[in-house]
């Protein structure tokens, strides 16, 4: 049996962190979104991270499934990217007049990304999902967005639900809110509000928290992007999360269709600060009327990193490598449960998988699977889906599922009841 | 008398630029929003930057006050916040869990700023005035939110106005705008709008573009202070501009009361990509009751650059150096355009001095004037207010001055009408 992890230091931190800063740890990284439950079996604080590995402050050593939820594409730290920045950092990075490397980085997107005849930089994948949108609203003169329930696109109050803190009815009220994958819907959407939708705006398939990931149906993109066309209604991919790890011309490319504006941010530039908004020429001049900038935006550092990135996922085909690496893992993390009694969901697409054992609605077995695999060395979260980066070793899956194993075999120990079922047939296995 | 700088190559590498980004280069640093008149006088693309030079891309040296439009405030490349940056990128940066570096930055800032119980971290100015918005509607329970003309306080839809792309009514109908310095004015909105003012939003003086720059009335702020206070309203000061460059305890501190949140960026880590907003604590339980994170908002690098940035600003008291040489070259340049027989007018505070030759009121006169200096390679802007960064030296003032004297001399020369005028009377001068 392995080492179980321990996390005092995590812990005093923490404490520490509470007096100086709002929950300590605020957002996707820290405990009060849910993800971390029971909340010590995780390491709150890190010190530092290479390849696929991340180190917390108490010395132990984690291969990581979250990627920094999503910016760690090709390995933490890696030489090819950090050459890059260094190089342009000894130049400069922040400055009155942006360097040439923007026009590199733009040139590249354009090149890579199916749907981009241009490109505009921020620092938030919030900043160019915001943009998106303004610039629907200013290319249509319509007020109306519909959105797919399960959707994240940043915490911009017109993202947000009128339920949610410091939200006022005026910065929701034109959303619509539609069922993923129901072309019905979405028809009787577009027939209603006939002339007055500016935007649709979704992630490539819907990877919400809390649920298992469900990809489009087949035709479900297409008819989308014809009832745009049809009402010149904008479309737009929000490919934050998604974007280069299913296809490096974007994952409306992957899934056959073209959006109008397509959003990048976390794989980027392999954890880099950087985001853009691609899109089509007919928008173009649009984007420029509107009054957007930010302090760093222009900065030079984060668009070197941005070319070595990309340009390195090209020539590994990084997307493909992830996606392989993510279906080997997603088949022997099923067969591990199997062997164990217990119906492990693996869904949507594996270099993204979201897991959940399904032997108990409440989820608690759930979360206790995923905490013995945490104490273990193996960071997964409970209720986000995960990433695979491409420095993922076949040795770091083999760890992985031998820790998936001794944690089946605790959790079946703790709770013969749940785990005395047959093992899945083949055909519940696909 | 000097060598004439062109810009060929910066021309040719704006074609490119056009062809792949909206406006070729977007926002403050690009030529559309007004301030690079006539654009040919200024170089579009640098090359790299050290100190207070920056080098655009056909090799011409400038002596910058536009720092970056604020970042730069140590001087570029700073060696101290460039070793502590490189230092934590070898453990690492954007990590699955922060660094506890995160944790010292918000104690430093605590230590520090005057009016900070906490401190909250995100990317852009704009990330953190939007949460200050979002905090005070969620506290207040209120809709309503007070700016004062000339304001400026980012890109999200809320601080646009009605007449900008892409803002639809909905986003800006509880803005209230009312004049700088006028306390009746204050008063009868506070009146008017009674139990419906969530926040007070304003920069620490008015440092808008296309104007003189205006401090505030003896007692304006303090009046400010007292109605926020009698009326529950969340006083939000946006030091993102100032910041640093008047106090180093806020720019709250220097004009002598305390903020209920406070807004810095540009700044707070010479240059590197993060922005943090600080507040009292009766705030913080609200705070952590938004949903409010991006993906790079906890990048460890950032933070150590913080550290070092404002550590060293406090061993140097910088923001007494910035005043005394901005006090300095205002006076310089002041008696230079007398001695040639022009009004120069400079406003606001010397750190952050604003410029308008008030010899011609259509300020084509002023914009010669400015151009004639940026091709003898000072870089000054037209509409915009200047900064000072600390590792500006005395002979870089007296360069600066002496390409001012050049520059009176040639509109001089072209416009003996307008020039003809006598020197300020020492009253004038103040």
């Amino acid at each position: 049996m392995r080492d179980i992890y321990t996390h005092q230091k995590s812990a005093a931190e923490f404490a520490r962190a509470m007096k100086v800063i709002p929950s300590g740890v605020y957002g996707h990284l820290g405990p009060a979104e849910g993800c971390f439950i029971p909340v010590e079996a995780f390491p709150l604080f890190g010190d530092r991270a290479s390849g696929s590995y991340i180190w917390d402050v108490d010395g132990n050593r984690y291969i990581d499934y979250m990627c920094a939820y999503g910016p760690n594409v090709l390995g933490y730290n890696d030489p090819d990217v950090d050459e890059a920045a260094a190089k342009q950092r000894e130049k400069g990075d922040c400055m009155t007049s942006p360097s040439t490397v923007m026009i590199d980085f733009a040139e590249l997107l354009v090149d890579t990304v199916a749907s981009a005849d241009w490109a505009f930089f921020a620092k938030n994948g919030n900043d160019v999902t915001t943009l998106a949108v303004m610039a629907a609203r200013a290319y249509t003169h319509r007020k109306k967005i519909i959105f797919f329930d399960g959707y994240y696109h940043g915490v911009a109050p017109w993202t947000q639900k009128i339920d949610y803190a410091g939200i006022i009815e005026e910065d929701v009220m034109h959303n619509i809110h539609l069922p993923w994958n129901d072309e019905f819907a979405l028809e009787e959407a577009f027939e209603k509000y006939k002339g007055e939708i500016a935007a649709v705006i979704s992630q490539p398939y819907m990877h919400g928290n809390f649920r298992d990931n469900i990809l489009p149906e087949k035709g479900f993109w297409q008819k989308v992007r014809k009832l745009c066309t049809e009402n010149d209604t904008v479309l737009i991919v929000d490919d934050v999360r998604a974007g280069f790890r299913l296809d490096i011309a974007g994952s409306d490319h992957y899934f056959g269709f073209e959006a109008d504006l397509i959003c990048f941010c976390k794989a980027l530039a392999n954890g880099y600060n950087v985001s853009a908004l691609c899109g089509k020429e007919f928008l173009k001049n649009t984007i420029s009327s509107l009054s957007y900038t930010g302090s760093y935006w222009l900065s030079a550092v984060p668009f070197a990193a941005g070319i070595a990135c990309i340009e390195k996922m090209k020539r590994l085909n990084s997307p493909q490598i992830l996606l392989d690496r993510g279906f080997k893992l997603k088949n022997e993390l099923i067969r591990a449960a199997c062997d164990f009694g217990f119906d492990l969901r693996v869904s949507g697409v594996p270099s993204l998988f979201y897991l959940r054992l399904a032997d108990d609605p409440s989820l608690m077995l759930h979360q206790e699977w995923i905490a013995e695999c945490v104490k273990r060395g193996i960071f997964f979260t409970n209720h986000h889906n995960h990433f695979i980066n491409a420095s993922l070793s076949d040795d770091d899956i083999k760890e992985t599922v031998d820790v998936a194993r001794e944690a089946f075999s605790v959790i079946k120990d703790r709770h013969p009841d749940l785990s005395s079922r047959k093992g899945l047939t083949d055909a519940e296995r696909k």
